[in-house]
């Protein structure tokens, strides 16, 4: 049987395991009422952050506690100072949804996506939810090889997010210029979502083993 | 006299400073290189990051260090906790320095910014220095007042951030596609800036009171 101690760290990790899973939910959210123009759906991207930022709280505390009580050594204190920071990702993650949820709204009844780049949108949204899921993955069962494996989801969102450019940058575009506003906006939105995504990952490599990878911009 | 352990805090005091002190300078060069597309000072703000980082590694190896060897409690705890915090809203700091130089950097021998939009970038750049200015002035003094002050400057930054976009989508914009990203990019990069020079300032708050403000976007 697990201690009481034990059990709050169990708890702490269950608790960022939730947050991944608010936040996948908020990025797809906001991706559909991107794509479809639906204002409603947007709206409950905007209104629903305030569930992350409550469970942010929630570990917050925990884990300020967590440290006044226990003082926790060696792996478990960088589980404690880590999961504060993974946290942070977190929760600047449910940020970034709300931010392509606001263009949603803002261009509504209109689509802030023209059509022809409606298709990188979607797969940026996708690799933005598969990357926030590994991440949940990484969390609760501390797999530092899988936790390695973001790069490439990362660097298939960075390609996509240069293909945007390219797209608004091209000879033939025809939107003018608020829609290039919309989307350089849209995708550092999402490019910023995956990073913090990866640095999750990180997190649990450097929670784990005690060192970090390497490359940091 | 103060013993070891005080010596330590006071000296991660010092580190967090000496961040501020760095990013400041980042800033300032990379609005310079932006605005006089001046090229070799652009590279050195983007050489120089590695400095940000390595105190940001300094920091953190310490206050795992002081966390295992000391178990601070209390106020001093929050001190470590929020130091970390603190460290790494620098650390992206000077990252946005370094995307800010990389604009000037891309549009060389050209200046990214069109004459008339000179005045609006001065200013941000302007509120970049005083903000993280104030916010090294708060670490160093933990003075709360003060801390609490810098929301009105950010204010002024999101002013200024909304006149570039007023600007860009002007009816007599006619600069094209080009210009509005790297506009879009850079004003976003400044408020964001501005946004974790603020968090800097709150972690005060938040490490001598125990309370943090209440409004987290």
């Amino acid at each position: 049987m697990r201690d009481a101690y034990h059990e709050e760290l169990d708890s702490l990790t269950d608790k960022l395991v939730e947050m991944t899973r608010l936040v996948r939910s908020a990025i797809s959210r906001a991706t559909t009422a991107l794509l479809d123009a639906d204002l409603q759906l947007a709206e409950s991207v905007i209104s629903r952050d305030e569930v992350v930022n409550a469970v942010f709280d929630d570990i917050e505390t925990s884990i300020f506690d967590l440290m006044a009580r226990q003082q926790p050594v060696a792996v478990d204190l960088r589980m404690v100072v880590t999961g504060l920071r993974m946290a942070t990702n977190l929760e600047r993650m449910g940020d970034l949804a709300v931010h392509v949820a606001k263009v949603a709204r803002l261009r509504h009844p209109d689509s802030a996506i023209p059509p022809e780049m409606r298709s990188t949108i979607v797969q940026m949204g996708q690799i933005a939810e598969n990357l926030v899921t590994k991440a949940g993955s990484c969390v609760a069962s501390r797999d530092v090889e899988s936790a390695m494996e973001l790069d490439q989801d990362d660097d298939a969102m960075d390609r996509l997010h240069r293909r945007l450019f390219k797209d608004i940058l091209a000879k033939d575009w025809q939107h003018g210029v608020e829609p290039a506003i919309d989307i350089t906006l849209i995708g550092r939105y999402y490019e910023r979502y995956a990073d913090h995504a990866v640095h999750v990952a990180e997190s649990v490599v450097y929670m784990v083993t005690g060192s970090r990878p390497a490359d940091r911009v």
